[in-house]
């Protein structure tokens, strides 16, 4: 009797016999899991939520280590728990061992510092029996003569302490000042910051940047905790559809993960979260609208209509942002249900919308969204790539952490592999899975429409054909790492969505691959893969490599130049309005391209 | 034959046969109408405006008693008066015995209508697979049609709300926009409202106004529960200064007031809290802090200084208030720390700002606030008048409620009173304690210092001389009613410190007492005393009759104004500006002034 053990968010999955403890079946898996005490219960920190499935019943020492809020959450102590039928667990970051990889790097642009809040040291005269202008107009006065600005006004909440800061601070402190409005008072000489944030419907990537300067002081990535409750887009809308209950949950669990994110950040850099007086989020459109707590319902049917597209501005208190009390977040203008902020972003911090040829940009991920700038137009679609890149629905496959297999090739003498880390292979991530999907291409073991022939490393299952990539001790791994026939089936789904879709936006355009002057290529598994490798199994058209560019987490860098330039923001909408939409749901070219994209050529 | 009778504002009606007088019809009615000397013409309290309908010829009774301007403006003496056809009467606020007794009404002002929320209503097409406008974007286009508006934001509360609601109603709804942001959405029809707050010390009054017409829809007093935490404002700033939680305690027992008020006027005039979609609050300076949560401890300390002077206006929903959740609240400027947004919206309603000759104005409470217009300047104080009129520290002393008596005359035969509710004497409010000193002064009993002589009625007692004014059993109460030497000098210290501010501004602008050309005298208190009273104890400077007009709460009436108009609101700003505010704890004219007020001429 065997069951599955799904290991979230790390997307590692396997099967143990019954009885076996969770404990045991992450080491088996590969998933660092903390156990100082090596899994007498002594120790307390291997720490696991059960989401799904039947275990053993707690036990005493649970009993003792676990608090009554973390137990009524299903929490559990991995190395005491006996699994006893299939089973998901989510594994919380403090209880793992090595850190994930996310990609928050972008490339740098240099565009002039124009942020939206200034900041301005005061010093002021204390009160006199003559002087009794009110708090505010002694503050209000310094700055209009400071910063020549008229008809201030104050955030309440600044207002609220105003009065007491200013005698604890003895008449000094630094003041944020966005427009006309005093945002954030703080102690003199902490200068205003910025926060920039990604949500990924995978992977967040947060960025603290100095106002003044518009230098990044720290950045730090995390996963999204949402994906306890859904795995892609659809799955979560269909989740927080089932009541506001839910819809709060997952707005709470992202809300929750930034206010992490941003202390993190925070505390990297000697900063304090008072310091940020304002943010401005980036994410797809339901990504968004889950972090509003916007209704998604409309989103999650056709037409697949957003609450909004327009750019929102809200103080961050608003929706539970822990930062300046009195900041703002800004959010970037959505195209589409399915073409969000994050998209928007990607074109500003890589001037597509300003190029002289034809480019292509791609930002791959769950879903990818891909933008044709030819003949002054852009235009945009959205295709289902699905989470197979990001080891998803992939039999030995794993987010890109530790272990993780990033690269292959097929060589006389076997597989030479690298891993993340260079541990000992656990599994294969996204770039690793289409390394091997190439390299089996290219020595015709799979034909093109995926079909696996022989091969002294192939070996035929129940289950299907599968390549035997690495073997079980080979390298002082537990156990085998294979690629599957199926697995090359979710890779064609995941390329032919993607092709189709570049294929539609230039037939949109009456243009041919040909005519492509650049390829930008953004997003975490976008950095990290072969383009060669790519272009093989016909994802990408076959180009000269110099026409492609890796640029990282695109989205990233736009949510940053939007929060240290108001230039670069006006931009964004304008960007919004110009960009030409094609739903690919509604178009009849859809259904014929698709099919012949999944062919691996 | 028989006529029907309508009382206003109090809406009561009636049928009475020919010739019956309308103080009889306002008898069988229930309505309380004042009348001292019971129907003989001689007390003149009975005064009515005759809106509608033929009514017997003026009296040569009448004619004494009444001013030409009233006449001319249709005042009657009810008593004096046959009614020979259906007949609307106007009661004004000083002729009312019995209700609630919170001054809540005041003189009606026509301005125009220019409020700072429109309505619009909204039918909408449905979302089609060729629009597939954002839900926002629907209803924007719609508006930018309609009001010819551009660049339109909108409240996040009614974001989160709108695609669940365009879809229960149909893509239909009445949006309420103020400038460029929406800030209601609610079914189709409900159109803004208003909501204004004068913020008493002692007493709250609210109205609900129809932001569209400028009419006044239900309005109501309440008592401020703060009052169990401290009569006077320094003891609640001494209270709010004790901890975060006390002044947590005092803004949320205001707040829960005015959302009990709210509450109470929707209910009157069936709509729904919801609907109020802009308030207006008005209050001293402390009470304006309180309601805010903003610190006090600077305005209790000196040089007493606000927060903030300016205007202010938030979110409702950050301040607590019920209303519609994309409502904002404005509080109107403040002057400084003993004269707040309550004496600006005075001074708006009165329309002393912009008066052509030499007008005092005064808003008489436990703090009284005195202005004076002269030779285009505004000058304001502040003096401490204690909660004396309110009916505290007065032996018998009670607030104007059932059984209080509310006015007097020392006549031979003993003593002609009259009860609010004509209920049997419990004790005596302001006026009744204004009217006591004033007749016992008249008649000797009480000296210049306010020693109290001899009469058959003042007897002895071991904390000094009292007069009887009831005596126990006397008219079916329970026990006797006494006017005490020490509530002399209470009444003393209180009209020193009010006619010490009017003769400091005086002063201040160089004239005499003899240059005033009007009164206006504002305030619950002040709308139900005996100017005559009020001039014999020397509170007010003696002039003649005709030259004092009592408003009721024009500090309501002003909100109101703010509420509807935004032109009004706008010369808050202007008024809050222009007063020259006279500190009289610094002045040194204050001690010696006060000292000769205190004397009872």
């Amino acid at each position: 009797m065997s069951y599955q053990v799904d290991f979230e968010p790390l997307g590692r999955r396997l099967r143990v016999g019954r009885g076996v403890s969770i404990l045991t079946a992450a080491q088996q898996a590969g998933v660092g899991l903390v156990s100082i005490c090596g899994g007498k219960g002594t120790c307390g920190r291997c720490k696991v939520q059960v989401l799904e499935g039947q275990v053993s019943p707690l036990s005493e020492t649970e009993a003792k280590k676990l608090t009554t809020d973390e137990i009524a959450r299903g929490y559990r102590l991995a190395c005491q728990v006996e699994i006893l039928s299939d089973l998901k667990v989510h594994i919380p970051p403090q209880s793992l061992t090595a850190a994930q990889r996310t990609q928050v790097e972008g490339q740098e642009l240099t565009v002039p510092i124009v942020p939206v809040v200034v900041g301005c040291d005061v010093r002021l005269p204390p009160p006199t029996r003559k002087d009794i202008r009110s708090d505010l107009d002694r503050v209000g006065d310094h700055l209009i003569e400071t910063l020549g600005l008229s008809d201030l006004t104050v955030d309440f909440t600044v207002l609220r302490q105003l009065s007491t800061h200013l005698r604890e601070w003895e008449w000094s402190g630094t003041v944020g000042v966005r427009g006309r409005e005093v945002v954030s008072f703080n102690p003199l000489g902490r200068k205003p910051l910025g926060l920039a944030v990604d949500l990924g419907t995978t992977k967040l990537a947060g960025y603290l940047v100095d106002l003044e300067t518009g230098q990044t002081l720290a950045m730090a990535g995390a996963m999204n905790p949402q994906i306890a409750y859904g795995e892609d887009v659809m799955a979560r809308i269909a989740y927080a559809m089932q009541g506001e209950e839910q819809a709060a949950t997952l707005r709470e669990a992202v809300v929750g993960a930034v206010n992490d994110l941003a202390r993190n950040l925070c505390t990297q850099s000697s900063h304090h979260p008072e310091e940020i007086v304002e943010a401005v989020v980036v994410g797809n459109t339901a990504m968004h609208h889950l972090f509003l707590g916007l209704p998604v319902r409309q989103l999650g049917l056709a037409p697949y209509l957003p609450a909004l597209t327009d750019a929102l501005e809200l103080k961050a208190r608003e929706v539970g942002l822990e930062i300046a009390p009195g900041g703002y977040v800004h959010l970037l203008p959505i195209i589409a249900g399915f073409v969000g902020a994050d998209h928007v972003a990607m074109i500003l911090s890589t001037e597509i919308y300003e190029a002289e040829g034809t480019v292509l940009g791609l930002d791959i991920g769950t879903n990818t969204e891909v933008v044709l700038r030819a003949n002054g137009r852009l235009i945009s679609c959205s295709t289902a790539s699905g989470p197979a890149f990001e080891g998803a629905h992939i039999k030995d496959g794993m987010r890109a952490a530790e272990g993780a297999i990033e690269r292959l090739r097929i060589v006389a003498s076997g597989v030479e592999y690298q891993t993340i880390g260079d541990a000992p292979p656990v599994g294969l991530c996204g770039s690793g899975v289409l390394d091997a999907v190439a390299q089996l291409r290219q020595l015709g073991v799979v034909d093109e429409r995926g079909s696996m022939g022989d091969h002294p490393r192939v070996r035929r299952t129940e289950h299907g054909p599968e390549f035997v990539l690495v073997a079980a001790g080979e390298d002082g791994n537990g156990r085998d790492v294979v690629l599957t026939r199926g697995d090359v089936g979710e890779i064609q789904l995941a390329k032919g969505a993607i092709r189709a879709g570049i294929n539609i936006l230039l037939d949109e355009a009456g243009l041919s691959e040909r005519d492509i002057d650049e390829v930008i290529i953004a997003g975490a598994f976008g950095t990290y893969i072969d383009v060669s490798s790519a272009i093989v199994i016909g994802m990408f058209p076959p180009l000269p490599l110099e026409r492609f560019r890796q640029v990282g987490n695109a989205a990233g860098m736009g949510a940053r130049l939007a929060l240290i330039s108001k230039q670069q923001r006006a931009k964004t909408a304008e960007i919004a309005r110009r960009v030409e939409y094609i739903e690919l749901t509604n178009d009849s070219r859809f259904v014929d391209e698709f099919a012949k994209a999944m062919y691996l050529k």
